[in-house]
């Protein structure tokens, strides 16, 4: 199973590709962060994203996309962007009928590192450890965007599989 | 100049053309609703109104979208939901090459009626007298989203014919 997770936001969206399945040793395919300047309009930022998205989704063919779930009582400052950078990613993924995923922060956090309330070095240090990486990603992002990805795939095994079972089901009425 | 004015929300998005200038009577060249499915996933109800609003743009060709510009602070429960709405109407018109302006809903409402606190029923009042129309348009955010096409038209000439001069330099470099 093939994992692009997402880490919302405008001046940096995280982006994080991995591959396998839960119980078995997952493997990073890519990471990075798309980045969009600051001193553009929003609209133009919002399109910069969607490039920057598209790109990715084109290079690695993720079967799923984890996307972060953006609370709004979180940075009332920050929250608008990040609503709305999410809201790209989402489009990109559903646009091309990838199954779309959203974990919040804590669900992310109790999946890889064992508690919720964990901070984002303890996050980059079990991404690395799980993915056998040198380094931690930087910057936080691109970490951040990994472990929503392993949070997928080791939290919604069963979830999936009734997706797909769905996806093939109308493939199949459809072809027939 | 035509305009469309988006009144962002993911239930019921208003869609309103109004064509003219400042200073002489404004003709509305169409209004509506986009609506998508509250029960539908949130990622599928973002690519349906991406496909209703594109349909707006494909049949009305406006030269400039003014979308309401969401504020954190107004209502916590549904203001996620109207940030990732209001990104999807940019982000449609910005990819087209459509100039975007966000307007507050005080100035849409000090543009219409005098007032920045105006209450539903008198922009829809000014918004029928404006447009010569036989009655109020329906639902309240159709009505809104004329009001933000006017408050466009009204507020912004000097702006618009600076991006139309910056336009049409980089359209006459291009072809050059």
């Amino acid at each position: 199973m093939r994992v692009l997770g997402v880490d919302p936001g405008l001046t940096r969206c995280g982006v994080g590709v991995v591959e396998g399945v839960a119980g078995r040793p997952l493997t990073m395919r890519g990471v990075g962060v798309v980045r969009t300047p600051t001193d553009a309009q929003l609209a133009h930022r919002l399109v910069a994203l969607e490039q920057g998205l598209d790109q990715w989704l084109d290079d690695h063919r993720p079967e799923y996309v984890a996307v972060e779930r953006v609370f709004s009582q979180h940075n009332v400052r920050t929250v608008m962007g990040t609503a709305q950078a999410s809201a790209v990613a989402m489009l990109c993924a559903a646009r091309r009928g990838i199954p779309v995923a959203l974990h919040t922060p804590s669900e992310v956090k109790a999946a890889v590192t064992g508690t919720g309330r964990a901070d984002k070095a303890q996050v980059g240090a079990m991404v690395t450890r799980l993915l056998r990486l040198d380094a931690p990603p930087k910057p936080a992002d691109a970490a951040d965007a990994l472990a929503l990805a392993i949070c997928h795939i080791w939290r919604a095994p069963a979830q999936n599989r009734l997706q797909q079972a769905v996806a093939l089901h109308t493939s199949k009425g459809r072809s027939a």
